[in-house]
């Protein structure tokens, strides 16, 4: 775990990312405005656990999502801005609880909050942040956004029990790796730029073309980071590389690697992943073995083909800068080094 | 540990319940139903882990106050059948994740679901159940329930972590605490019944005669667990006496027995409370204590005071079957022994 050197200079907006960043940023403001005002309770143990994720330098990509859907649907209010800064909840609360079912040291380059305030703290605080979120929807009082985004947190919570299920199992084919991140990761992408489109009752053409791009957005997102978690440089990426490994858990360079192995190799990923007996020089074979059966390049192929689908799924609406914008993120997406 | 022999026979209903379950019985069945389909997933882990909690004999009190509220009320409709399944799913994500949080062992005289499970699926499989309550209370449309409901989940999981910063703190006052139960449990209570008048959209009086019965029920009900647990019998109880003392709890029999005690007396609560270091003898040196400054006394007398303000909050309504059945509740909460 001696691999991070969190570095802030890191952190600097990849170019793809400009153009999004700059079509929001003043909406940004709002929201980040907001997010500090609703992480407010007189128990302090809430604000400071909330503020140490939240001001953690994430990339408010999700609630980015739902600004840039509803602008490129011109919505005309400003309902969109509390819509969004919920989706940064309903995410802030699920890295809380994820850090704590995988143990997790670190993200971002810096302690997680149960590493902090223990376990416990982390378990309620994301349970408040997710009752916040589902606050301010009910406020905003969008009865399809909130179909839409209490969906999502059923989904998402399901997918994480599936992930949990499966871990250590070198059986899980591709498919069920998809369905996981399918539900994990991809659907909260999904309902975030849905809502921008359902904030202001769009055509279901239009909701649908939203819904798809969130969605194969989502699932290029976490095939990288499930690539880069064995390819990235733990400096860049504020994190050590080998969690997964670590941790048992099977994503998409496993399930290749095993697959594409010899009964040799599978032993390895056996001993390794299904029984956890890891030692010093395993990550570093594991790698290996993975370039040897081009698992990140496979990996990184795939994320490419849902970012191409994202990218039709933007078709049916006219060139104009949001789209662009939105047609850089698959880019920064699926180019990604942290 | 060694205290506890589950006895089915010490849940058949008490003499109190009879009239609200007599009145609630075949909604409860639509209840139970939506309840079992709701907990379906493809995912095996979730059924199985909801249902070892949905079918452990809980009272299921909850949601027959949000029925026995739309009754009082006239509702005509069949919302209220569904607002009170995720009325209940809301309790049940709420054990699941105190569990965790608390390390207990025993619930309702069964093992605890993170016995079996693990912690992981606890936290996630909680997740999952809040996002389903959501959803089912998103179909059934009514945002003035929504907004009830919601700002229960953020005032519970707000209580939890107010209780969880309290925790092994003899300098906690009654008030503090009763700002804990306040909103870790008579949130729920409240919300409950406020949501059988919200439903219909029913005059504010109405509603903040439910929202204030349920609160007061609440605390009632809240206090007489917090006694129960150094008084109660552990095989009517159904789970071992003492956890609070174990786990640092500080509740008012611990804040009142500190406070009237002697200097010597606070020292013992400081060993054991404060520092954890409990011996074998301890709980029934604690319990000896409370019987010296009749702890468990006025904590009784407190509740019955609550449920005093709880049959008040219902003078409005005229008397009827219904209005008589959530009065006996009250007697039901006061008087219980388990």
């Amino acid at each position: 775990m001696g691999l991070v050197i969190p570095l802030e200079g890191a952190r600097s907006a990849p170019e793809n990312l400009k153009p999004l960043l700059d079509l929001v940023s003043e909406d940004m403001d709002a929201i980040n405005r907001i997010i500090l005002d609703k992480a407010v309770s007189d128990v302090d143990m809430i604000p400071e656990l909330a503020h140490h994720l939240i001001d953690s330098g994430g990339k408010r990509l999700r609630p980015m999502l739902t600004l840039a859907a509803s602008k490129l649907c011109d919505y005309p209010g400003d309902k969109h801005i509390r819509v969004a800064s919920a989706v940064e909840f309903m995410h802030t609360a699920t890295l809380l609880h994820d850090d704590v079912v995988d143990e997790s040291g670190l993200r971002r380059g810096k302690k997680t909050a149960r590493m902090i305030w223990g376990n416990q703290a982390s378990v309620l605080v994301g349970d408040f942040l997710l009752g916040q979120a589902f606050r301010m929807l009910v406020d905003v009082g969008s009865l399809p956004v909130l179909k839409i985004l209490s969906n999502a947190a059923a989904i998402i919570a399901e997918g994480e029990v599936m992930q949990l299920a499966s871990a250590k199992n070198t059986a899980t084919t591709e498919d069920e790796y998809l369905a996981i991140i399918d539900a994990k990761t991809a659907a909260l992408f999904s309902g975030a730029a849905e809502c921008g489109a359902a904030i202001d009752n769009r055509p279901a053409t239009e909701q649908a073309a939203l819904r798809s791009y969130g969605r194969n957005l989502g699932l290029a997102f976490q095939l990288v980071d499930d690539a880069l978690d064995y390819s990235g440089d733990s400096a860049r990426l504020g994190k050590a590389i080998g969690d997964d490994f670590r941790e048992g858990k099977i994503t998409l360079p496993v399930i290749l690697s095993f697959r594409r192995g010899s009964d040799k190799e599978r032993e390895f990923w056996k001993r390794t992943i299904v029984e956890g007996k890891i030692e010093p020089d395993d990550l570093a074979h594991a790698v290996m073995l993975m370039k040897r059966h081009k698992a990140i390049e496979t990996t990184l192929e795939r994320a490419r083909s849902y970012g191409a689908i994202a990218r039709d799924a933007l078709a049916i609406f006219p060139d104009r800068p949001e789209k662009a914008a939105m047609e850089q993120v698959i880019d920064f997406c699926v180019q990604r080094t942290n």
